[in-house]
């Protein structure tokens, strides 16, 4: 399984008055590389919920290590770093695409929820399959 | 009944590159503005909600005459506009209340959406009082 | 000059409790078809703003016709519908690429600023080879 | 001194499609903490930046304990939990004002910024009041 890094472009509407992309729009550039990253497991997000799952945030940990401006094209490189049976660790990496250089780093944590029960649940009993593939992908660098 | 404006504060994350708050915050300022607009009236829109009621959204306008800075602190005027049976328009005038300039006009124009039917239904028959309530204010200016 | 639209794919951070994209978000949808048509002028947003140009905004209109939710895939068509000597208008389309449906209308209108001088300018005068390309442009459905 | 915590009502525009606020706002309501704590320290954001000074922003951490709804209040505190020479971390604790349930807790690291060298500084030199107030300020429980 190759999974391909996200591609983005930084918006003019995400510049804060410093000139540099606001630090907030970065947890949100995260969603949208795991989103992305699902959909390449053709086990998208809509495909989880309809299954009865949802992934429940823990946190989110985010190192802003260069700034990135409006235009400016990123990369981003996203892998689970720790799956476990009720929880798991993504990570990301933002590389700008023209210089090579790492931006910014995030890490999130998820917990597999019920949806119907509203609890959490071990997702090798909620969907066997895509526990599997998460854990052929774990600490697979993209 | 008088409905005082809903005072609010520019933030940091809502600037752009160009050292401005950015156009399309404004249309979220009206929104809040909107929401307290119903607070005040002790019909707030979750109140609504369990009505049965939800205001569908037509169109939005907004007019761009100064532009504001992260800080400042402004004032939102909220007033009904026209109300129908079937929709309405709420229009919003924000001043900046150090300097008492008018920065932004604004206009929405909302439906009364029937959530169980999933239709558009007159709001004098869904919630009269509501309906009574924003006749008497039609055009008053706050 | 052909201009192709602007896909866009809508995000789960642009959802909101009624579970469809929210409303504001659109503004900054037109922007980034705005921004993407530039770039594919050859002219693009940085290029202006080192000509010593800005796209001061008037105005916004928005018109939503049909709900977007998180996953949809859309095209933007973006035209010059019209073009003076100190302005223009900039119209929006967003069609659903699925269903081929038009969901949201949308207007914005820009002032030409002179960033040195602070103040509005013919772009005719300001950046003539730009002027000329808007105006071949101008009303030509893309 | 006595800080108090930033009361905040949460939007409708925060919320996402499970009806709850998404969790990139947190990082948002975390500055706009921030900025309410210098406000009362009488050394506002913008006299900071007046004497040369940024705070650039090193990385951010959000842990989330229980989820908050459209129309929710909450109190953020603010304290500083530590305080070098070079850099700073400031921690933030909402609480829904309701219930007294703490919801979100928070961390951002910061590091003192010579705006015109453009290189990192001790703030001890920069401006000393600052300084001393933060100094005074550390591991205070707000």
């Amino acid at each position: 399984m190759n999974v391909k890094p996200y591609r983005r472009k930084a918006n003019f509407y995400e510049t804060d008055q410093m000139g540099i992309i606001h630090h907030s729009n970065y947890i949100r550039w995260f969603e949208e590389a795991r989103v992305d990253f699902l959909d390449q497991l053709d086990f998208n997000y809509q495909k989880v919920v309809e299954l009865g799952i949802e992934f429940g945030l823990l946190d989110v940990y985010c190192e802003y290590k260069s700034m990135l401006r409006f235009g400016d094209i990123v990369d981003i490189y996203t892998s689970i770093t720790e799956l476990k049976n009720m929880k798991m660790s993504v990570s990301y990496k933002i590389i700008e695409t023209a210089s090579g250089e790492v931006c910014t780093l995030g890490k999130t944590q998820h917990f597999f929820l019920d949806k119907n029960k509203n609890r959490p649940v071990a997702l090798k009993k909620a969907i066997p399959e895509l526990f599997e593939l998460f854990s052929s992908l774990e600490n697979e660098t993209n």
